[in-house]
C-alpha cells in the first residue's frame, strides 16, 4: 500500500532506530522481554524505560494476532520494539517487519546459509527477496520506511547450538546480519550441560566469552540472555553489548514470591 | 440450565470455599490482584501461593469478555477466584457469579440499602433476587452449586466513602454480608487526604482501625487493600484478616525499576 | 451514519422478520439458544434449520464484544437472530439493536413500569427513546431500517417472578410488548419449588398454563424455555408459539455422555 | 494504584489536553470518529491529522475490551482521544477515564441532574465521586495525573432530545460541564423531522443555532456532528468550535461505491 | 467430520464460485481488498457491490484467529471470498480452505514447481494432497463441497519476481493453476523501479502487458493489482479480467486526507 | 525462563501422562475432538470425562492464540490434553508444547524422515532440537518438566496417504514414536475411496486392520478417527488402544437435528 514518494531524498525521512544509535555510542542497550499477550502488560512496561523491549514469539505465548496491538503498545513510548521469530520462515519473518518490528532475534541458527535465508527473508531486494508492503510499518517508521528499512531494522541471528558454535565464523561473516545474540539456556543443553540462564559452568563460560569476543572483532553487536543484573553486568564487561534481564513472567513470579514469604514468614 | 438432581442432599456436593475455611481457623487470608486481561499472567500468579486472587473489573482493564477465561485460567489451581464488581449493578453482578467467581468485592458502597441491593443480587430466592443460571459456576462449583450458593459465595462491601463511614454499623447489620473491604486510596481522599496505600495519616489510620474493629465485633471478615507486606502484617496485626499485597501490574513496574537501576548505576 | 432517505416509502424495504411471519401464519417457531461465545460455534448452529436463535447474554459467558460476530454469523442463514439481554438497561438495550438483533428478551421483568422501560428503550420515537444510529442493523435490515425498525423488532418480556405472575394483566396491556418468555427455572424457584426446565410441579404447571392462556388471549406471542422436545410439543398444545428447546452447552453435555457410557458400557 | 507523589507540584506535571489548548487560542477543533473496534483502523486514523478522534461505544460495536488497546493505538500520536459513553452510567464512565481517555462525550442528556450525575461520575473527590485508580490513564497523563484530571478531561452532554433543548439553560449552568455536542440526527427525530446528518429543515436548524450560540455565551464548548465538510464550515461560522466530520465506516462505504461506480460506469 | 454422501451426484450440489461465472461470461471482476482484521469492516465492505472480496494475510495485519470470522463476514452477502496467503506452506494452505475462502492468491511464485506445490496442496487427490476435513468450507460451499472443490476453488499465482517473468510460460502451464496475479510494486522492485501501484515506467508496463497477454492467451484468468480506477480501466482493456482496486486502509487514509484538507483550506 | 533446579532427582517430579498409564495398564483410552476456539466449550467438554481431548489445529478453526486458553480449560480437570498440529513444522510443533500439550498429533506423515523430523522438533537434546523455553508447559507439568519432558510426552504420527501405508514399517521403526492414528478419511481417500468416517469398504478396512497389528507388534499405541461408539468398539478389538469418537461439532449438529425432528415430525 504505502509508494514511496518520488521526491529526492537527502536525509533519510525514516524514524532512526535508537538501539543503532546507542550502540553507536559504545553503550550497552538492555532490553526487556514480553511472553504476556496483553496491550496492557506492554505499555506499562514500555514505560519503565528500557532501551527495547522484545516480544517472544518463540516461547512466549504471542501469536501474530496478538503481535500487531503490542507493537502498537511500545510505539507509545520511544522504546525500540524487538521480536524474537518463532522459527526462520519468511512468511512470518516478513509479516513480522510489516508491523513494525525495528529488529528481528532468528532462533537456531546453525549456519552461514542459515543467516543469509534469514537477511534474504528481511531484506528489500536487491539484497534480499522481502515483498513490499509495510502496512503498519509505513506508520511507525515514516514515509521513507520502504527506502530505508534495510538499513534500519536489525537481525540477531541466536547462537544456542553446538553446530552455530562451529559455524560462527562463517555466520558472523554473512552481510546484512547485524547482531548475535546468545540464548544460555539451549546454548548450554548443547554443550551437554544443565539448561539455565547466569550459567557459571566453565565450559558455557568460555563459549560464550568466545562468541561475545569474536562478533565484536567482526564489528557485529553481541547480544546474551541474562536472568539477573549482575550477571548481565559481567557480560557487559566482556564485551557484550546488548544484554537482557527479566521477562515479564519472572517479574510476576518474583514479585509474587517475595510478598508472600515475607507475609507467611512474620505471620 | 443446570437443574439440581432431586436426590436428598445430606451434605453439600459443592466445592468448598476455601477463604471461609482459613478465616474459620482463625488465620488471615493472602490475596492478589489482577489487572491484566491475559490467561497466561493470570494462570502464573495463580501458581505462586495465593490464597485467593482479585481480577479487578473496576480499575483493572477487564471486561466481561476477559474475566471468563482469566477465572478458568485461576480454577487450575486451589486458589480461590474473587472479582471486584464494576459497579453495584445487578445485571454484572450476576455475570459474574455465574462466571464462576466465589467472591464478588463491591466498589463504593454507602448505605445499608446499598448493601440490601449487593446481597439481594447475588442471592438466589428467597433470600434474593439472582437468576438461575450458573453456566460455569456449575462446572467449577459442582452439581449442587445451586443449592449451596448462597452460603458459599462471599459478599464484600468496600468501604471507601465518608457516607460509608457514617452508616458503618448499618452495613455491618445486613444480613448477607460476609466482609468488609477499605479502600484505602479513596478513603484517604473521602477524608481530605493525598489518595494513597499503606496510609500513615493518623485520622486515615484512626479510620482503618475502627473499620476493623467494627467489623470484627460484628462478627464479620476485616479486608484491607494494601501496597507492600509490612503495612499488610500491622493490618493483621490490628485484626484484619483479609488483606490485599501487590497487584500483578506494580509487580512489573517494580521489577523493572529495581533491573534497570541496578544495571545503570553500576554501569 | 444511516440516515433515512428521502424518497416516498410505499412499501417497506426492511428485511422483514421471519418470526412475525411464521407466528402470523398460525404456526409455533423453534428457537435454539446460543451460550458459548465463538463464531463457528454460532454458525454450524444456523445452519440447522432453527426458526431463531437466541444469544444469551445474562447466563450464557457472552459479552457485547462477542454478539457482535455472532449475529453477523446467525446472518449468513436466514435464522432470525434473538439476544436475551443481561439486564433491563437502556444502553445495553440500544447496543443490541443496533448490532441486529431481530428481537430482545429481556429478564426479571416483574410491573408494567419496568415492560415500559423497555419499549421506550427499544423504539425510536415518538413511541419511545432509542437513539438513532443503526450501525450493523442498517446492513442487515437494509436502507429502511430506521424507518421500520419499531414495528420489525421483537419484544418479549420473561416472565420468572412472583411479581411478574400478579402483574400479569398490567404487563400484558403495555402498547408494544410483542411477546412473553417463561423462565421455568426461576419461575419455579420464585413458587418455592425446585428450579429445573421441563417441570412437572403442578403448582408451576398451572401458573404456566396460566401465563399461556392469558398471553394469547391479550393478542401476544406465548414463549417458553423448554429442555426437551416432549415437554415442548405438550407447551404447544397449551397454546404456546414460541417454544425453546436445547442450547449449545446442553448438546456438548449429552453428546458426551452419550458416546462415553455407550463406549465404557460395553468395553 | 498509582498514587500521587509527596512532592511539591508548582507545575502540573500532567499531558496537556491539546483540545483545551485550541479552543483556547479561538481555533475549531476538528474530531473523527471511530466505530470499528481494531487497533489498525484506530492506529491508520490517528496518522492523518485529526486533532481528535472520538471511540464511539454508543452506536459503533465498541465493548470496553476494544476500548483500551484503541485507545492505546491513539497514544501512538499527539491525536486527543475522546469516547462517546454507552449510557450515563457511573461504572463505564469511571472505566473509560481509567482507560485513557481524556474526554468523554455523554449521550442522552436531559437534565440538569443527568449532567450532575455525569460531572460527579467523572471528577475526583471533592467536585465528585470518581474513584480512584487511573490504571492505563496514570501511563497517558502521567505521574500527576491523578491531581490534575478534573481539570484536563472532558465532559461533553449531548443535546439531542426535546428535553435537553427545554432545559438547555440549567445544563449550561452545570459547574464542570465543558462542552455541548449536538446529535442532528436524534435532534431532528425529537422536533419530529426525519432523522439525519447535515440538516436543513428549518426547525432543525433554528434549534441548532439557537444551542450553538447559548453555549459559547455560557463560556463552553459548542460542539456538533456533521456528515461532510461543507456542512462543518458553517457549523464553524455558526460558532460551533468542535466539528466531527466523517466515520471510519463511512469512509470505507464512500471510499468503496466511488471507485465501484467509477469502474463500472466506464466499462 | 463432513463426509461426503453416498447418493448419485448428477449436478454439483456445491455453491458456484461467482467469480468463474463473471470471467466465463467475458466480464472483469471488481476485487477489493481488506486488511484491517474486524468483522464490522468486512461486513461493511462485503455490502458495497464488490465481486470478490480478498483477505491479506500476507501484508495485512490478519491472522488465521482473524481470518474465519472475516469469512464469515463476507458471507453474510454473495460477495465471493479470497484471501491471499502469507507464504506457499501447506499447512496455512489447507486451512484457508477449509475455513471456507473460495480462492487463494500466493505470493511470491517464481517457478512451476512452486505452482505445483501450490496446486497439490489446495487440491484434493488425485490430483492433489489437501487434507480432508473442510469444517467451515462445508457451512459455506454446501454437502458436495468435498467432491467439487477442486474445480470451484481458484488458484491465483502472483507474478512479482524477475524468476517469475522468465519462468512465466512453464508457470502458465501448470494443470490446476487458475489465474495469475501480478503485484506491480515488487514487481517494480524486481526491475529496478520505485515500488508503486499504478505504475507508469515503461519497463513495468511492458511486463504487465506481457503478463497479461501471455495468461488470457494460456486460456487464464489475468489479474493485476491497482491503486485507482483508472489505472484499473485500463488494465481490463489491455485484457485483464480481474482487477484489484481500494484497499480498506487506503479508503480511511484517502476519506481522512479529503476531508481534513477542505476543512483546513477553508477555514 | 524455566531452569531445571541442581537438586538430585530420584523420582520425576513431573505431572504423570495419564494416557501413558492407561494403556499400560492395558485400557483403551476415549478421546475427544475439539474444533471449536473457546475456553467455555472447551471446558464444558473436559468435565464431562474423556480420557483425553485433542485440539484440532488442522482442520479445526484454531490458531495458536486460541490454543492457549483452551489448554488451560483442559487444565481444570485431569483430562489429557493433545493437539493435532497444523503440519510437521518445527516453529508450531515448539510452541504447541511450550503451551502445556501432553501430545502431539502430527498429520500426513508419509516416510521414516518425517517421523525423524516429527520427534527430533519434540525432544529436548540430545534426542532432538526442541527449544529450552516450556513457558506454560512448566506451570502445567511442574518444576522438573524440562528433565522428563522428552519421556512425558506422547507423539503420534498420523497414517493416512498411500506413502505411509507403504513405509509403515519404517515409519514404525523410529525411536521416540509413541503411537500411530489413522485419519480414515484421507486414507479412503488415498485408496480411491469415498472419504468417511466409521469406513466398512473392505479394502480399507483391510488397512486398518493390518496398521493396527503392525503398530501394536511394533510395541506402540495404535489410534483411530471414529464418528460413533460401535465402530470404535469394533476398532478396540482389533486391537486399537486409542479411540476417538465424536468433537464439538458434530454434537452440535446431532443434537440440533435430533431435537428438530422430533419437534417438526409430531407438529
Amino acid at each position: 500500500m504505502p509508494e514511496t514518494s518520488n521526491a529526492p531524498q537527502s536525509a533519510p525521512q525514516i524514524r532512526p532506530n535508537r538501539l543503532r544509535e546507542i550502540v553507536a555510542n559504545g553503550g550497552a542497550a538492555i532490553n526487556g522481554w514480553l511472553g504476556i499477550p496483553s496491550t496492557l502488560s506492554v505499555e506499562v512496561m514500555a514505560h519503565q524505560g528500557w532501551d527495547s523491549l522484545t516480544i517472544d514469539m518463540q516461547h512466549g505465548v504471542v501469536d501474530y494476532g496478538d503481535l500487531v496491538p503490542m507493537l502498537t503498545a511500545i510505539s507509545t513510548t520511544n522504546t525500540v520494539p524487538l521480536v524474537r521469530a518463532p522459527w526462520l520462515e519468511p512468511g512470518i519473518l516478513g509479516k513480522i517487519l510489516d508491523a513494525g518490528a525495528y529488529g528481528i532475534i532468528c532462533p537456531m541458527i546453525e549456519t552461514a546459509a542459515d543467516v543469509e535465508n534469514f537477511v534474504v527473508a528481511t531484506s528489500y531486494p536487491p539484497r534480499g527477496r522481502r515483498s513490499m508492503g509495510p502496512i503498519r510499518a509505513g506508520l511507525f517508521g515514516g514515509r521513507d520506511y520502504a527506502a530505508h528499512a534495510n538499513q534500519t531494522v536489525m537481525r540477531f541471528a541466536m547462537i544456542e547450538t553446538a553446530g552455530a558454535l562451529d559455524n560462527l565464523d562463517a555466520i558472523l561473516a554473512v552481510e546484512g546480519l547485524d547482531a548475535v545474540y546468545i540464548g544460555p539456556s539451549d546454548l548450554s543443553l548443547a554443550l551437554g550441560r544443565k539448561p539455565k540462564f547466569d550459567q557459571e559452568d566453565p565450559l558455557v563460560l568460555d563459549a560464550i566469552t568466545h562468541i561475545g569476543r569474536a562478533t565484536r572483532a567482526a564489528g557485529k553487536i553481541a547480544g546474551i540472555h541474562n536472568g539477573y543484573p549482575p550477571y548481565a553486568k559481567r557480560m557487559i564487561g566482556l564485551g557484550f553489548n546488548f544484554v537482557t534481564v527479566g521477562t515479564d513472567t519472572m517479574f510476576l513470579v518474583d514479585g509474587s514470591r517475595r510478598m508472600l514469604t515475607e507475609l507467611r514468614e512474620g505471620s
